[in-house]
């Protein structure tokens, strides 16, 4: 961290990656709450307080008065996909938003175009794209995306970008050789290796920028060595994996909650039915496994089966995700967790949650797109672990276990942006927020 | 609190007003995990860890390691009911254990039986028993009480005695003239003054005799200044009210989730079933007028309406309890809560709650029992408001604003016990935990 | 029943008393209909089949082709309101529609407006509209009401007219000595005998003129010998009563399934929770007794406790209805259904039914009247117990128990169908479908 | 039919293929009612009344003392199964009764031991019984079975015998050659054709000897030309296919009551998730898939998508089966159903069914021997559709559509036992209900 936090000056590029239900609806929202007709909800940097000291009940703030964002005037929206739509026509299609406010604004959607998107369909077979780069290699791929976010930032009169991730699942893959080292990574970006996957090549182009990356899917993407490393190379920073919306949410919440209790858990079972393009993909077996890794980890770390074997130490844990498309993008969860008490008694929880997908991931995306900006400007770079609040699995700095409790991780986001206030009005040293001096990998 | 504890020697009598299903489920399961035949799940005493500094991930303890807590071989049982059961009776008729369980420990269960209780059908009209103390005026009841504790002590050879309210909701009671001084309330109790509640008879008993006592039902009971002051004369540790078990539990979880993540909350239906005594109770409007306002209060502590009007400035919260014969103590609750996130849309969350009654309450009987104990001997006298983990409407010391959040509430929990832990091992001057030397009321 | 049908000719007024959610939903469906806009589903007059033999899987025709129904075209709405708005403006405030479907309507809904209400608050205090008719007598109402109708008549060139009750549920009201004949009916009216409800004033104006009405609320209304016995001297087609939409019709649906396959059943628990004008109403308890006692028998008869009693013999059946504002008109219900099988073992079944009020009620309003007028052409009078098949608490003929099964309730109503169209073909001498050539009661 | 019904003299064997928990628990029952020590709810035949005449609501009659049933008293259990646990240990695996229970008829069914199964483990891959007989061919199985049969029965001194299956799910198999006539199976049987399932093999043992066969799994089973013809050469009865027990139950009840109501339906999504051995044979997706086509079929027929295109048209039906262990025996589904009505809106039914999966089998295993034996007595031979009522994928006589609708079900089998008593009273002259005198394949 620097001695003081750059100021938010000028304009914030926000780049999309995948500009479907989730980004068109981010970017409507924004534009109407700039407008004043909507309230940007559930976002925790429009809305949100803080503490002014921890655990107090009297002194607080609005995080956005308390730490220097990016004020939403001050944002510009831009990205890429595998379809030619418009963010007014890709929200129309998305059908998540009313028609009315869309068409109210119509003319703010239409501008934002998406560029030629980066794409593989052997990585997502359920989707079939034409507008997208005919790059001869990866390494190619990734200087066209360089130049695009140059051409953003001089079109839009920038000054800062940051990338967040908005696009789809990619199909299950294992960390390799390729992906230890930056000389490995680049090597294989020019020779085309396939366990690069497009969204690696969004986040070498960023990174190697020094443009902070935030992923918002299950992929791998950043959360290997050779993107890590060259974060700490470039200072950039990144964080990552796979917005924490419905269920998983859910799940971070009541489970620390049985936690406290000591109530035993012995098994939890999970489906989720959704209809939109996210549900689309993840049909195929493939990217499912890539979500099922990321949504399955959460309980561990809460329920800590290690300290609690007669608690948690048999615990069932079983995730579905069902592609049914009368649901559209109202994705729907239900859980059903068989808990046991006194003596061993069992009793049950179901918990049914009728959500909207696009709409829990919508602020997110902002957030982290603002606290992303906030950080590098603080001079924070690397693994930006204090994000995981916004996250179902969340990369860690030096591979330490993450923590999933959303309680704790909402802690910890507050506690690091008390630091970063004290940062800024100079009332301590300078402190070493990344831990990132000694290269752990 | 005093410079060091006294420790946990001799036996610890847990003497409980009213012997039915809650009381008997605790009683019955310490004595088969006393025999290994089963246990003691649920109870943060025998099975939870403490992080020995906050936040830590790799230092834990076992509570019952950690600070001097009566052991489980030292604890004995007795109590009042207006049924004249023994606790094998009570336990068989509450039909919350397996008939096996019981009668493989019949002789233990068989030899505790109820002294003679105080009621006043007034209070409770759905129930109507005899085995009730016949005294010509409440104060005489109150004198009998405590002779009663005498027996208990001499017969059970018995160290030191905590009383934990285990009996009925009373009907809906405000504070008046008689509960606002010791010496009003004497007078009243001499007098018969009607607003002197049975269990208002129990804690002044228990509390004129420095014998700690928690009240885990809504009644006001301990709520008044008259029994305050008695406890702050007699430094005796006080707690309650309404043990925090099913619904009310679920709900200081999921709440302090959604405000998290600032989603909006417009309307919690709450609606619970349930065919046990406690039910039977609760059927009489006078009496759920008591629990009601009990459940009622716990959302706007930890919504905070007052900061965020946009999120829960219109929040609407029905809470309804139905006596229902066909579940027994098998009590069960369905909730739905109507949340809205980006741009004001709408979601529902439906939680449906199988729980067991005596199973979730029998736990924090033991827990409140044993805490009680080790707060009476470090000194800490008066509201122990620390120990509202475990209550859906917490009592505070100086009438502050009670926390509902239950992470917040544990979080407290282990830091009074890391304060403790410090007292007693004295790497610490002595610290005023009571912050009750100066009275307040 | 006559030997022909006379023709549906000319055009048929549909009035109804109480023009809020459910009317104005009704209404603007079939304009909307007319116009193409939308399709009529959930009306059995418009969408259903009718085998042409009981039982047959491959011959069928469209029910509106079957029998002589006033075609949707040849229908002109209007009744009474307590508030003056028309039906734009009711449908605009009742929220049930989607307001660009209603402002396409606009104009047409725009000329529908109410006519002033016969009200009394005694009956529904909940309500407090300004519209009524300042009647000296319930006897000068009803005439008021005659002449309304006639009014009508001529200004819409009207040739039939049927009235649907749409009004509120009224406060719970026992049969009494001014019910039992129309002279007694009379001498009330002309008293205004307190024991005289509005929508009897409604129901006595409409038979007395041999215009058909059906009562959708579970009010007493046409239940009581006077008006059955008018209903018979005007040769006049009554029904009854409260229409059977939500958790009824889903009770109705699923109780016969359990005695199907012999399952027993201890307990059945609902509730339900709805915001909108209805719900208002039904928060008085004096109201809601109405509703609760119209609810409670549907099982009685489906599953025959007295010829099952191990099955059926100790189920304790509740209803609760809670007035809950941010849902709105979509009521929502709730159930548990306590089960056993094979050896008592007990079974549980959850039924959450996200419903939507006036979207349920409005084409069985619409079936209701097209059937009730076909009835009227058939010379069918009294009581027309072959709707059961629409309504929570049939109206039976002579008093028999109500058939509640929703599937026998079918079964009935087509056989009723098959036998006008054979009279109306011809194929058989007249039967007498009424049943009501004796005098019962 | 013969002109009169053969009586119910003698012994009734009752023989089971596969011995597991439905098998024990049904026998356990049995036993159970015969001591009086409970009651056989969920039996039609034991506690269900039939109206003599069809509708009627007054003239009842038990059924067991309408038709000449086989008596309790006089049935006799065996069984094959590929682990060699008599039926106190299975139904002691099995978890699903009382222990208690299971230990007061311990000598009754410790003599009830397993003959050595016909097994395939390419049919079942998640079972590895070793209790298996060693034949060379399965002609040689057949004929093992058959002397298996003859043993039991002079063992027994048994004078009939049915089969019901109650074992596993066996491996998706689609009509070939082989099972096209009697001639080319007997032909396999000898070469070991791979076609030919173990179940084949036991219905043709049992068909072949002229002792009706019903198969409770969704297993082709006798569903093919083969056995059908077998069974008309052999006269003998045989039905299927596949128990109808917990969501494919409520679905055959739910959506009759909706096509009712001409409600829309745009969804329909189950998941199932239960613990037991068929839960483990059902996570092998081959034998999921036999599942699957048995469960999606029940909706087509009854909504009839072809009469109601706007309604049922765009119907999306999903199914899913999770092994999850927690739960054992307790299969537990949950169903949302996405309809629409008045104007499309959309409205939503969510069905949670906590079943018990041996508890709702086993009155159908009894209900469908004592039927079976009736319909072989009365002459009745070949598919006995009107079995249906408990059967989730009904096999029909000539392929025609089959009845799904529960109701429609229990009518027609209600009909046939009314047409059985007349023939047996000779109220009428014979009636050939099999409608099997002309060969249709």
């Amino acid at each position: 961290m620097q001695e003081q936090i750059l100021p938010a000056e000028g304009k914030l590029g926000i780049l999309l990656p995948g500009l479907g239900a989730v980004a068109s609806t981010m970017i409507a929202g924004v534009i109407a709450t700039r407008k004043g007709l909507s309230k940007p909800i559930g976002s925790l940097t429009q809305t949100g307080h803080i503490e002014l000291e921890e655990g107090s009940k009297d002194n607080y703030s609005l995080i956005k008065d308390y730490v220097p964002l990016a004020a939403l005037e001050d944002v510009v929206f831009g990205g890429w996909d595998i379809y030619e739509d418009n963010i007014y026509q890709a929200a129309t299609h998305a059908r998540v938003l009313d028609q009315r406010l869309l068409d109210s604004i119509r003319p703010e959607l239409e501008v934002i175009k998406p560029m030629r998107a980066v794409f593989d369909r052997d990585y997502v077979r359920n989707l079939d794209g034409k507008f997208i780069k005919n790059s001869a290699t990866k390494w190619d791929a990734a200087q066209e995306l360089i130049k695009d976010i140059e051409t953003f930032k001089k079109a839009n009169n920038v000054s800062r970008v940051v990338i967040v991730w908005t696009g789809s699942t990619e199909k299950y893959l294992e960390q390799s050789a390729v992906h230890e080292t930056i000389a490995a990574f680049e090597a294989g970006l020019k020779s085309n290796d396939v366990n690069i996957a497009p969204s690696m090549v969004y986040a070498y182009a960023a990174v190697s920028q020094g443009i902070p990356f935030i992923n918002g899917a299950p992929n791998l993407t950043t959360d290997i060595p050779a993107i890590v490393q060259l974060a700490r190379k470039t200072k950039t920073a990144i964080g990552g994996k796979d917005f924490k919306t419905g269920q998983t949410l859910m799940k971070t919440i009541v489970a620390p909650g049985l936690a406290a209790r000591s109530l035993g858990v012995s098994g939890w079972y999970s489906t989720n039915i959704l209809g939109n393009r996210d549900g689309l993909v993840l049909d195929d077996e493939q990217n499912f496994k890539t979500k099922e890794v990321s949504k399955l980890g959460v309980l561990e770390d809460i329920l800590r089966p290690d300290l609690h074997p007669d608690l948690y130490g048999d615990l069932y844990h079983k995730i579905r995700i069902n592609y049914y498309p009368p649901h559209g993008d109202n994705k729907e969860s239900w859980d059903n967790i068989d808990i046991f008490g006194w003596l061993n008694y069992p009793m049950q929880i179901k918990i049914n949650f009728l959500c909207r997908d696009s709409i829990l991931a919508a602020p997110i995306v902002l957030d982290l797109a603002l606290f992303a900006d906030l950080a590098q400007r603080a001079g924070m770079y690397g693994v930006q672990d204090w994000l995981s609040f916004y996250l179902k699995s969340p990369q860690t700095q030096n591979g330490e276990q993450a923590e999933n409790d959303v309680f704790k991780q909402l802690n910890t986001l507050k506690q690091v942006l008390r630091t970063i206030k004290q940062q800024d009005t100079q009332e301590l040293p300078a402190l070493d927020l990344t831990k990132e001096t000694e290269p752990a990998i």
